[in-house]
């Protein structure tokens, strides 16, 4: 094997790991339940559990160093997970310093969202661009930009918390607090509310008859689409419109050559392309209009990828 | 003189221009009514004739090259003026190219909110930060950012049009065709409008007597409002509100260690600054609500000040 990073993907129900060779190729791969409710100790126990697997029997040398993704806000610089909603009693935690202890290797971390985004640049959708936005819609909306050639970070690392811009004054209650967040009405969490309040259990619609009478979700809503399902489909175009919305501001704020498309709700992008691209002409200024919008290529892969990536490209 | 550049900030109706020293003094400046209706031709021409003025008995290679800040979409990469709405018949100017050959020297050309950016960062309310993002606040409103120790290009040197990003969907429609964008409801333009709507001529209104029963602009509101009138501090109060949910997005997205705010709206800074912190403090994510909201400290010379450090900085 060629000189490889050790890549984990940290998230809040799923922590994964690998060896990635330099030309984005995952040569092994574990995974295993996060024990996210059991606190910080015993997580990085088990990273550095695997970590130590991983690295068994690999020729000294042939590993470079650890590169992470997780959660944010973090602050990469410091190598410091500041707060992790989906983990109890992570803050300001200094991750990358105590996996150089244990696991004797440089050690770089990275918001999920920034390593998806760079891995998609790298090996995937943006590849050989200058400027991308990588917006990954699932449960919320996350974002990482790669602005100019590398990837934008801001003060801390905070920068491209594009789920809570504000687009709108309608839609539900965000979970931040505030109301008309692109992620509270564009997510794949409130396509599925719209889903669910649009329908009831045993009213015979198809999206009900998928969901099994109970809570209709992003994905039964995109099978129903396929089917032709006018209820599906007029879901669909709402999800479109808001996504169009955010997708059309980030335009005009970051101006990337292309905007990737990630998450959950990326398995639909077929469905949602043609809306996408008419609220995209309806509201960008023209500059902007003809810049590709498309899915995601790594699908869940891109995080490990891009985790690794920070180990080959030390500048990022 | 030490060494310095020649600079020009080449607006809609006044072209300036000024021999600028490396620490941003200005040292030299003239202005002209720009002949925006006679065509690229007639304005470039001014723009000649006041560069051989400024140059002339400067010594041989005291002046190092050419800064000018004009009107966006501009490519500053390729030097080319793609459309300037102010300018009658400005689309694909090659600017760059042809100052080149007029007045000898390397030019620079940049955005004019792009320009006032830079001085801010290099000379004004931003010294010393790594990351920044400047709006200015006036008939429309524009954006610079610096992200990580540089200016924020994107594609076709695009970034940063802040003006229209969705925002709401209340407000009167922009002149790009759409509804709620940031700067329908929270530039000067809007605030005039607010107070006009409000009062009527001959009311007895403070505002109409400031304003001479005319359109109420936002300096009658600030003149207003500093005398304690109810219905100018009311519109203030508005006008923070939406001016605070605008930058409330941008320190989602851009994550910056200071948010600067200039053009005519910053003469009420004072006024606006309280609403802006509660509108911020409520909208923003914790990790984003301490970051400093301040004036800009250089006025209507930052344009000039920036052009001339596009010169001195040649990496920007």
């Amino acid at each position: 094997m060629s000189p490889a990073a050790l890549a984990f993907d940290l998230g809040g129900t799923e922590l994964r790991g690998a060896l990635v060779e330099a030309g984005g190729q995952i040569a092994v791969h574990r995974s295993v339940q996060t024990r996210a409710a059991d606190g910080p100790q015993a997580v990085i126990g088990q990273i550095v559990e695997m970590g130590a697997a991983l690295l068994a029997g690999q020729p000294a040398g042939s590993v470079l160093g650890i590169g992470i993704g997780a959660p944010g806000p973090l602050d990469p610089q410091a190598g410091m997970v500041i707060a992790a909603p989906m983990l109890a009693g992570w803050t300001d935690v200094p991750l990358a310093e105590i996996l150089r202890g244990s696991l004797g290797l440089p050690v770089r971390l990275e918001n999920d969202a920034n390593a998806a985004a760079l891995a998609e640049w790298r090996f995937g959708a943006g590849r050989g661009v200058r400027s991308m936005v990588f917006a990954t819609v699932s449960t919320g909306i996350g974002g990482g930009v790669i602005a100019d050639g590398r990837l934008l970070h801001g003060r801390r690392g905070l920068a491209a918390e594009i789920g809570h811009m504000t687009i709108t004054e309608s839609g539900e209650r965000c979970f931040c607090g505030n109301v008309g967040c692109f992620e509270a009405v564009a997510s794949g969490t409130a396509l599925g509310r719209r889903a669910t309040t649009l329908t009831g259990p045993g009213d015979g619609s198809l999206l009900r008859r998928l969901s099994g009478g109970g809570d209709v979700t992003a994905r039964h809503v995109f099978e129903a689409a396929r089917t032709g399902d006018a209820q599906a489909l007029r879901l669909v175009e709402t999800e479109a419109h808001w996504l169009g919305v955010g997708l059309a501001n980030l335009l005009h704020l970051y101006s990337p050559d292309v905007i990737v498309v990630g998450g959950g709700l990326s398995n639909g992008f077929e469905l949602l392309a043609p809306g996408l691209r008419s609220t995209i002409g309806q509201r960008a200024m023209a500059a902007f209009r003809d810049v590709p919008v498309v899915a995601a290529q790594l699908g869940d892969k891109a995080g490990l990828i891009g985790a690794a990536s920070l180990v080959f490209e030390s500048d990022q």
